[in-house]
């Protein structure tokens, strides 16, 4: 499990949630790792949580690991909240149940945590009446109840993406609560954002995938026992360079399907440069491969 | 600096290793990461140490560092050891300067530490009476006479890609060294070897480094932020996936060069894998995509 580098949460900025809230629970729709790491978090701010979750067991294993202060099945539990967050899959953001969208308090803020956020605002910002986008840039490798921890959001990026008529006390409500679990509120267009994810987060699981792919696929062809030698000789490099390629395949699809022309557009970026790279090597213009490299290297700083 | 996971050498091949040098020293051509890594294992084993370096200020600095027992520039410095280390950058190998091959002594077994062994081994076997090629899949981000680090091999594979008509002894000494520093013997075929870690290592570079060069050329073709942006939100995802592509440039362009025949393979396989996610990708096939995920990250555990 990952160690938040931050684990302070910003105590100005929980005072001021729960002042916003004026003692309203916030409710979460899903409790999986975003879900259930944020109603941890806010727990110990001292906001009480009701989690609705689509399953009875799961809200049993949610109370007992306190994720939530109340967690169920009953849409009614989203009666009380004055802040309502959908931290559901990407499938679920973009076609709501209706359902879901009955439940949801018409005085509440909702927020919603996807992973792409354009096509999430087409599909819910006409549905509610107070609706901002958010991606908080964090997770694990691990889904699901047993997944959320403590400390997750502290120190990294949240963007929201607010629609041109939110109004400024709801963009500051999300703000707030960004603030209060430590991360860091990065305001963007929806559209920026989805292009900068599809550099920098979708396109490396692609082009990690690929890797795994390939290196499985070279030692098969081969004769002899070249499969087990790759398996013997991959050290931490390999390891690093795969390991977004090994995650979760669901979300990986579904990030795609939620991104798909701006990952299209990344993967043609990416396809330039390694066309370029390997023509190099093909010409053996070992001047050009070395000042590639050298370009690459002196990128990635600015990255870090 | 990494941490090795094993850092307890094996005291019986440290044992058999001094006996078999018969109190005779061990000559390391080069200080760098490599051979200063060995320098330091070797005496604390209580073997001495011969460093040939090219730079009086290299050697001494090599000796305040404690990297071998006596160093500097004069050839003559090999000639006592029963065992020489070429622990040199690729080219160097690939085109031995005839000084070094006439300061090697002929009784003594010539081992080198090359990251690609085919072409090693075409270069040096016909010149050397004795020489057996060895890779330790060992390293750090580090170059240089400040570079090495004891327990740099302890866990590691050390590759042996002996010739037909290596004698076992050779053979035997070239094991009995790798275990002595902790590391763990791999013998194979040296073009296994070289297909081996172009798809695990030398293909891992360009495929990162070209992540690297779309990133950048994507945040930068696009109006309004977006290179700020991606700098932003990139997170441990993105560092991961492209370390190595911001590694050493000159390494990777010699690696390249060394091994151009397998890297090119491995970037077919790499390009057929990526054509494939990508043709998913367009035709909106997120079953295709989604099982190619689970390929992906079923493999990857075969790897770690």
């Amino acid at each position: 499990m990952r160690t938040p580098e931050v684990t302070v949460t910003d105590t100005t900025a929980a005072e001021a949630l729960r002042t916003l809230l004026g003692g309203r629970p916030v409710g979460i729709v899903g409790l999986g790792l975003m879900g259930g790491s944020l109603g941890l978090d806010l727990q110990a701010l001292g906001v009480e949580v009701h989690g609705l979750v689509r399953r009875e067991a799961v809200a049993e294993r949610a109370l007992e690991r306190g994720l939530a202060s109340r967690a169920g099945t009953d849409p009614a539990l989203l009666e009380p909240c004055g802040l309502v967050v959908l931290a559901l899959p990407l499938d679920l953001l973009l076609q709501p149940s209706p359902s879901l969208l009955a439940a949801l308090p018409a005085a509440a803020l909702v927020l919603d945590l996807g992973s792409v956020k354009a096509p999430v605002l087409a599909a819910l910002q006409p549905r509610l009446p107070r609706f901002v986008g958010c991606h908080p840039m964090a997770g694990t490798a691990e889904a699901g109840v047993e997944a959320g921890l403590a400390g997750l959001y502290a120190g990294r990026p949240w963007v929201i993406t607010p629609s041109a008529d939110a109004s400024p006390d709801d963009l500051h409500l999300a703000e707030t609560l960004a603030r209060a679990v430590g991360a860091v509120p990065v305001c963007c267009d929806a559209v920026e954002h989805d292009q900068a994810v599809a550099l920098v987060s979708h396109l490396p699981v692609l082009v990690s995938a690929a890797l795994l792919l390939a290196a499985a696929e070279g030692g098969e062809r081969a004769e002899g026992d070249l499969a087990g030698l790759t398996r013997q000789l991959a050290s931490s490099g390999f390891a690093d360079t795969t390991r977004v390629g090994g995650g979760n395949p669901a979300l990986g699809a579904l990030m795609a399907e939620g991104n798909r022309d701006s990952l299209l557009e990344a993967l043609a970026l990416y396809r330039q440069q390694l066309d370029g790279l390997t023509a190099a090597v093909t010409r053996q213009d070992w001047q050009a491969l070395r000042q590639a490299l050298e370009g690459s290297a002196a990128i990635r700083p600015d990255f870090l």
